[in-house]
């Protein structure tokens, strides 16, 4: 058969994630060379252990007989079995079970499980210690999706009308959006954030982005942010996010807030966007997902939306949320799996139950050794020239600024090269966009604190040989 | 905030399943009324139970510290408890662990686990009885998706360039295609296959379509065919299927091929689309679920497309499969649970293992508990004045003609009055798309025996006291 047209919007999108130098490091590997993967958020691809209390329910609601059996054990007495499920595990799946009702094997509501969107409202009430009074999180204005990509996806549809409309994203950004942008046939308007002060915003350089954009034709219809960053690791200041928060405001645009990596944080504290957006009329979507954090639950593929002040929708009598509903309703619903560990995640077992001491000792386990990762990394690039890695750290990753590529070079060139010559694999920072004339990659800080410290001087070497070739 | 413009795409999209007749259902049952929800195909939600063996291998790949605990078990003698996993059931779950290196929480390759889909091919090449010499499905065209819908999102995705681009699609079908046409903003091209000939096709019906399409400057990119059908039941004739093959052909268009019921088979028998292609270079996408056949795992999400004969792209020098492998990449992975299903579902335990027994029972009493409700339906259809259905009976639903409907009422009403009166919840032809001036209702016959005969007389009387009303 013939050459065919295909839509050009997805042939053109672009996803550096699992692009060339990935693909050429899959490459090494079938060649029998070690690879150091830190290229992609994948934890427990790279020995992170899964939290056993979360893996014991869904074991449980999978094959519901080993309830009965596993009281019978428990009640025979004997050697306790530390990898046994306790009674009060045993009792959480027993209450997912019936509030499931037809159990993982049915489909869900559209929008997802209604005990399990409760919990995640309740959740976010905590988070944000939000009183009775205050603005509390609906759980009808919550969506339960297969990772958090699937919600950036059916919002962004919806906000794109035509070639015309435009979405701000921050540079660098996760090429999620920027491919997403692409594929709805809308425009990517790119804004800085300033990466020598901390990766904070100012007013200005969001009104400028905007009025650029309205010289072109182009109508922005909202901005997304990243909290912590994603390629660069940052945790945002608070000022940046009122600042965000005023020019959605002034402009009636809607924020998108990526928040998915809000249990990594380790210089700082998080602030959810919800809280920042408080009473005001801002229509504003936050993503989570049980991928990051320390739950690492990539292949799972649960997260959610919550979706705040939803406009009504020109020329119909639906708000957003409706059709929102709609399109959940086409996909008929999210994985049951990915939307009980959402339920897991956001009811950790209290303090006191049975299970508490493990879960929390696993879960500090996790944490801890992210951040001694980071600083492993971050401790190395006063040995490399001319690198620079800016903000709090935050998310799996850090960014840091190549500043003394040899004269026609490129991160491409170098990354490829850094792959080559010691294993370690990474992507280049022109894969997330960034300031022209300006050079970075993205290390995802995933490998095990041996692998990396071993590794590292590999890299130094390279990096300083590499840097003065030019 | 004012009203806001969004995608008129979306905005139109209709989807009839989650529609008003099952939201009024939803209130009925909320006020206390007994629902026999008959509209839509979710198994597990109304009795059916799981399969033993998916669910203990599912469960020992969640927690895999029970392989070993589970043996010691086994060892220890003991009253052998029959819902404890067999030797061999722990031996897959092993096997599957260790294939998928990092268990069901790491991302797996964006097309799915490359040990599934070297599964899902050897499925294939046994269903169709292809020899070594024949067309052999190809483990790197095969993606596991989230469900079947998925893949056929990806797909029209790609195929509709533009307004002008059409799709041809069965009148009655399966709404995901109309919405989904819909949303990627190509054209709808009607087909009508022949309920009083069995729902069978001519060419005749096919050029005139697409004839009729291209006089109002609408091309035609693709063709869908669903077998068994949805909403009809109807199992295609070979002859009607090789007419769509040849009519494929001869014009250079698509097939896409919905098989997910081809487990569900009752009058006939099934042939896939993939053999009526055979050698011949027509671009064939075929979806298969677990979700219906005897699994009825609607919530874990687990699907696969088969891609034949991908063409070349226009303008690039990629191939339409190179563009769905970074559609998939942009979406990461599936959930893995509903891969490893998958996986399953197409490696059913061989005769003589110790699962065999228990797994083969399972599935019969499945399957004949779904050919007798069909039948216990159908002979009802005679008692019920000017009610007839056609085609040999497949998939989950029966699509009768209402041929008495009173003067000036239609199919939405009759559905929404025997809701009212009887509890019957089902969906109505229009939901679905049928021929100008016919009336039709799906009915899908999962409620248990019991409960189908109970409501079976109500709908009798209610339906000829309706009929003779007018």
């Amino acid at each position: 058969m013939r050459a065919i047209a295909i839509n050009r919007s997805v042939l053109e999108m672009e996803y550096a994630i699992r692009g060339p130098i990935p693909q050429r490091a899959a490459q090494l590997a079938r060649e029998g060379r070690e690879i150091i993967p830190c290229n992609i958020g994948n934890p427990l691809a790279l020995g992170q252990q899964p939290l056993t209390y979360y893996r014991q329910v869904l074991s449980l609601l999978e094959d519901p007989s080993r309830i009965r059996r596993e009281r019978t054990l428990l009640a025979g007495g004997g050697a306790p079995d530390p990898d046994a499920p306790d009674e009060y595990t045993l009792g959480t799946a027993e209450d997912m079970l019936q509030q499931l009702k037809a159990g993982t094997g049915a489909y869900s509501e559209s929008q997802g499980a209604l005990f399990i969107r409760e919990a995640v409202a309740a959740f976010i009430d905590r988070r944000d210690g939000v009183s009775a009074t205050g603005q509390k999180a609906d759980p009808d204005h919550i969506f339960l999706t297969n990772g958090a990509s699937e919600g950036v996806r059916n919002v962004l549809e919806l906000l794109i009308t035509g070639p015309a409309d435009g979405i701000m994203i921050p540079i660098p950004q996760y090429p999620l959006y920027s491919a997403t942008i692409r594929r709805c046939g809308g425009i990517q308007v790119n804004y800085y954030p300033d990466e020598d002060r901390e990766w904070s915003l100012t007013r200005e350089e969001l009104e400028r982005a905007r009025a650029r954009a309205a010289k072109q034709g182009v109508r922005v219809r909202a901005l997304v942010v990243i909290n912590p960053g994603n390629p660069t690791g940052a945790i945002l200041d608070e000022a940046t996010q009122a600042t965000v928060v005023d020019f959605a405001e002034a402009h009636g645009i809607a924020i998108l807030a990526d928040e998915v990596y809000q249990d990594n944080v380790y210089g700082g504290t998080f602030v959810s966007f919800a809280k920042m957006v408080g009473g005001r009329n801002v229509p504003l979507f936050s993503f989570h997902s049980v991928s990051k954090g320390f739950f690492g639950e990539c292949g799972h593929r649960g997260g959610y939306m919550e979706v705040r002040n939803p406009p009504a929708v020109e020329g119909s009598s639906c708000t957003l949320l409706d059709v929102l509903i709609k399109q959940a309703s086409v996909s008929l619903c999210s994985n049951t799996i990915g939307q009980i560990l959402v339920g897991l995640a956001v009811q950790p077992p209290p303090p006191g139950t049975p299970p508490y001491a493990r879960f929390a000792r696993e879960r500090e386990c996790i944490l801890a050794d992210l951040r001694e990762k980071a600083g492993i990394i971050k401790a190395a690039f006063p040995r490399m020239a001319g690198v620079h890695c800016f903000g709090r750290t935050g998310a799996m990753y850090l960014f840091p600024r190549l500043e003394r590529l040899p004269a026609g070079t490129n991160d491409f060139e170098y990354c490829m090269a850094l792959l080559e010559e010691t294993g370690l694999c990474t992507v280049n920072g022109a894969g997330f966009g960034q300031k022209a004339g300006t050079h970075h990659m993205r290390i995802a800080f995933l490998p095990s604190q041996q692998e990396l410290s071993a590794v590292l001087d590999r890299w130094i070497e390279f990096h300083n040989r590499y840097c003065t070739a030019g």
